[in-house]
């Protein structure tokens, strides 16, 4: 029997193994200051495989220093990272498998049929917060590392299994991993996509907008100046930056994406009374950032055709917009196409599920990012789930869909760290 | 000595009584709820001129069945509203002088040089709260009044002062007047119009609009519906709107008023996240209601505009936006251009200060719709006082004007309400 074939009877023979881990994953409510239950299973789970086990409370005096450090925590009690290695025999090319056991909350609970911690199993599916992002493809990582380990074989490469915490607010995790050292050859994180393909990822920063206008009132609005129709032309020039931006995008994995690079205005509030012409106006939002782009780069082309308001409007020229970056910041990540390691993970998606993968740049930035700016290493998202269902009550992941991940990248280990001579 | 030149004298030798009744009605803090203290002064005024004296607060209950009532308010408890009358001698033409006793806040404390209640006199201005809008216009009544009387002049028609609540709220204290039977031949109102006669008033009424839009990620936001994009057609349909209602305007009253009847959207406020798609925005906004017009035929101006975008907006077809009227309200006032009592008001203009008057169609509207629309009377606007101070900090009445207002009315009583033979 080929190790195709024995990875799939495995996958069989583990399905209700996996769906009860999965089940006690969501069970535990890990939103952001209260990973500590959820990792204890993966803690437990790791120490059943057989790995070494790192685990530690993110030091935030050192990392609060990075350039890439986002949190808007004042420590991370209570929320130990795990990493989780499998020492290879040498020789060959490592790994790491990353996911996020944070969760975001389950928003409003009228919305949600079911307890959103009840992991209830229906239909092919296991229903609950966070099952779709990203436990269940934890879970296709830790079956994936069993799989291998249970069949008996032993890889040259090593396999580093990180559990991080934050990455729904930014990446703290990951980079509390990054900093301590840890590095691979490659990573891979099985975020909710759809089983798509992911070599590229759109990273993404939030923006805040103050706009200025004059007050007065109402009945004699001529008097003052509206900040609201000065945001209009806020608006109308975001809107163009968008139109600019993606009318550039070339890349094919971008091709099937209406708006590879998206501006959303997500938030607005001026003005105070009904009478009174509104004398400011506040607006955040969100810019994706192209694979082949940095913050910086986006971060001064926004800049600027704010500035080049101040051409088109008088008003605008003696009152600037205020432009703020703030909170969240996710960095792109890339793999080159022609690597070695997203050929593999494409030939073992087809010899696993008889298709052609889907290869898409995702809409979204991830950790990988992270892999990818500060180790240039070569990072692929593939997993599980669809980002539908994600932060979206009544969240859930299909069973086979997560199966099938954990035989796929089970393939993928074991061609890409290479079996070792017996 | 003539009336005219007796009256200026008087006005002369008691211009620091005027002054030192109006700083003390600065003095008290006349919010709504708190006009007793102020109202007091009133009384002690109106009590020494020999006015006969009707002080009650407001019955909430009947008054809210009223369809013309506006308020916020639970009761009109503390809150009482002053009539004091002059009763002729018979057989002449009356009037009604009103002036509001509430002021609206403080506002921001900061932007203020000094206490907005001290009533501070400075290059002949007394400043604070109130001193325009509309303190110092009731004190040019009062010392109208006390004009004719200390001249020992009687005259034929009736002479009714009121000093009202709730101006700023809606005209609950006028409506409550009028529901007790108060009515004249005519009626002015010395709200601060700079000296300007406003034969007409606009009135406005307020109201709230809500966009619906559909959430999504940010980073898909091409699967949501950012209701923030929808919100910018209706701006511009209400842009529209305005201009169309703004250029059938043709009454030479509104000739140098570059907006007549303004649209003014005062409040946004839309969205919570900046990664999410806005699904909701609201506005608020008041819109001008000419005095040739009903608030009905506004309201249904406004909402068949914004029915229309669902012509060019297949989203805002099947999610129509919403359209409510809600809060203050001021019906729009007026007098006959050809009436005695305006053409009255202008030769006694002339007279005391030797210049012709401007006669503009008020931008806001004023208690005095109400008589106009409930009553019928023939109501002027004419006033001491600038509304760029109005509702700001540092709000400030030039004394000189608040005298020059005070001759011209008691001028014009003697022609209105004619001279009793003795």
């Amino acid at each position: 029997m080929s190790y195709s074939e024995k990875i799939t009877k495995y996958m069989q023979k583990r399905e209700s193994y996996a769906i009860k881990l999965l089940q006690k994953l969501v069970q535990e409510k890990s939103i952001s200051e209260h990973e500590r239950q959820a990792q204890a299973i993966v803690i437990e789970t790791c120490r059943e495989i057989g790995m070494e086990i790192d685990i530690w409370e993110p030091d935030m005096k050192e990392l609060s220093t990075h350039p890439n450090f986002v949190s808007s925590r004042k420590d991370f009690h209570d929320s130990p990272n795990v990493v989780a290695k499998w020492s290879g025999a040498g020789g060959g090319k490592s790994i790491i498998l990353n996911g996020h056991i944070d969760v975001v909350p389950e928003g409003d609970m009228k919305q949600w049929r079911n307890d959103p911690y009840d992991g209830k199993v229906e239909d092919g599916k296991v229903y609950g917060r966070g099952s779709t992002d990203m436990k269940g493809g934890n879970v296709a990582l830790l079956m994936a590392i069993s799989a291998i380990k249970d069949l008996g074989i032993k890889l040259k490469g090593d396999i580093i299994f990180q559990s991080v915490i934050e990455e729904e607010s930014g990446g703290a995790g990951t980079l509390a991993a990054i900093v301590r050292g840890y590095k691979a050859d490659a990573v891979i994180i099985p975020e909710p996509t759809n089983m798509k393909i992911f070599p590229k990822q759109q990273g993404s920063m939030w923006f805040r907008i103050n706009i200025k206008g004059k007050a007065a009132h109402g009945g004699t609005r001529y008097e003052g100046v509206s900040a609201l129709e000065k945001a209009t032309l806020v608006i109308k020039k975001i809107h163009e930056l968008e139109q600019k931006r993606n009318s550039e995008v070339s890349d094919p994995l971008f091709k099937s994406i209406s708006i590879p690079l998206p501006i959303n205005i997500g938030k607005i509030e001026g003005g105070n009374w009904p009478s009174s012409v509104p004398d400011l106006v506040l607006m955040e939002g969100r810019i994706g950032v192209g694979p082949h782009e940095t913050l910086e780069d986006v971060r001064k082309e926004l800049s600027e055709a704010l500035v080049s308001l101040e051409e088109i409007d008088p008003w605008l020229k003696e009152n600037p917009v205020q432009l703020e970056w703030f909170g969240a910041q996710w960095v792109p990540g890339s793999i080159k196409e022609d690597h070695t390691f997203l050929k593999l993970l494409e030939s073992n998606f087809e010899k696993v599920t008889g298709q052609s993968p889907t290869l898409e740049a995702s809409p979204w930035g991830t950790d990988g990012g992270l892999f990818t700016a500060l180790l240039n290493t070569p990072t692929i998202v593939f997993g599980p789930g669809t980002t539908e269902v994600a932060h979206y009550p009544n969240e859930y992941i299909k069973i086979d869909q997560m199966m099938k991940a954990a035989e796929i990248i089970a393939s993928l280990l074991i061609d890409w760290c290479e079996i070792a001579e017996k």
